[in-house]
């Protein structure tokens, strides 16, 4: 999918929200146990209710992994039925990949051929040629780890590197990697502050914003300074809207919290129109 | 399997060579295409016939991931045929993953319990709440990317961070997170010279040593700077070995290439003990 086309599908849908994919056995409602595969039978009833909602899904591949191999197996169904029944919507590999170059072309080949998401997360710390490999799929887009959401982003990531913090070196720095327009980058919901800066250094960028809802990051505040011409933004929320709740009607629950959303979303939208 | 038991076989085998699984379809012998599972087909025939010569093996998981649900099979039988058969050999997924604290508790899932690996690779980006959840699992190891063996290793973490390179700054941080006795760190042998410095940090950890053979580092190096009273080495090799020759006697090959590694070992060992 081209950048292009994301950016249409949030004008159609008056939506930039991305839903987070993450499932839990523990937490999905208990007669989806009974199912074959519960938790491609939890998404795809998400998927039903909310698809009209938002322009992006995210699974995230550790709560697949952590099943093995019917975990991969459910990644790729889910994958399938998002890309068969929806192909309008966005789709994120939610890997935080990245490792030295031919071994990065493995990963790039597993979630972009493989199981055809449009795009996946990386993380910088090995450098340009951990991502350029990413970077060389057309119309795939590479979500570079810039700021996280988490505590243990002032860890390392707000560090000074030469003067500037290791995060705007990382933004400054792939800006000059092969292939950098087809780079998006993840940035933390939790830290509104650092979004006027960030947008000093790559004002086109599409960012991936995960802390909205659960982790206390606030909406507005993230539009007001993180948003471009292009809207620019896809904000995420995982747990605050498919665990809205967890008995049998817990599909409508999720869209209802997605609805809430969304409807934020198109007022924001309509003000910058007019604005 | 504890430290302790590490540094027993190494002693009892002569050896700290580690044998990089990293299978890609179009380099093995082109006979075992014909095999059911050829990854796992040429993933037995180099351990039946290297298993005496190492102490650790490490696939690579985005060569795995790259296939898809048979490749995430293929690693399930590789690392089961592992445990079954050899389980005094240290096994490590080399995944370098790393999220938010409660997704990084079930990639720790994935790999320590669902896949029963005795260690796993972490990236440190994202700090201290994204590797503690790895480091919660005793007896289990958790070894966090320092400086790398790539060129990119130079954007980032060779950078000064408060006067102090950033993979500097991972070793001292890391030290002071819970049940960080856990942690073992990848140093790339391509950058020996920063291996005594590194020492200075971290003198008792074990350092798992990626870039011998194919990248270019040189074994006495490594040793001469990064070798402590435990050893506290793991020298990897993937293609120099597994790829040694791609006709019908490839085990034996890939045998041939480990033996003289191991040999190298075996005199620096010795030379060590009489030292």
């Amino acid at each position: 999918m081209t950048t292009q086309q994301l950016v249409s599908e949030i004008k159609k849908k008056k939506s930039f929200l991305c839903i987070g994919l993450d499932v839990d056995l523990n937490k999905i409602p208990q007669h989806l146990l009974k199912e074959e595969d519960p938790i491609f039978a939890f998404n795809k009833a998400i998927i039903d209710a909310t698809h009209h909602l938002c322009v992006a899904y995210k699974p995230n591949t550790a709560f697949y992994e952590a099943y093995g191999l019917k975990g991969w197996r459910a990644l790729e169904k889910t994958i399938n039925y998002i890309n068969e029944k929806h192909p309008e919507i966005f789709t994120i590999a939610d890997a935080k990949r990245g490792d030295i170059g031919n071994t990065s072309t493995m990963y790039a080949k597993a979630f972009f051929d493989d199981l055809a998401f449009d795009s996946v997360t990386v993380a910088p710390y090995m450098g340009k040629d951990s991502v350029e490999p990413f970077l060389a799929f057309e119309n795939k887009h590479t979500i570079l780890l810039a700021l996280t959401s988490n505590q243990g982003a002032f860890d390392f990531q707000t560090k000074e590197v030469d003067g500037k913090e290791l995060y705007k070196q990382v933004l400054e720095t792939s800006k000059n990697w092969t292939n950098s327009h087809n780079l998006m980058y993840v940035v933390g919901a939790t830290k509104t502050e650092f979004l006027s800066e960030i947008r000093t250094i790559i004002p086109k960028s599409f960012l991936l914003v995960p802390g909205v809802g659960a982790q206390g990051g606030n909406l507005e505040d993230v539009c007001e300074h993180g948003m471009n011409e292009n809207i620019g933004l896809l904000i995420n929320s995982s747990r605050g809207i498919i665990y809205a709740s967890n008995d049998t009607n817990f599909a409508k629950s999720a869209a209802e919290k997605a609805k809430e959303l969304q409807k934020s979303m198109e007022i924001i939208l309509n003000k910058k129109s007019q604005g």
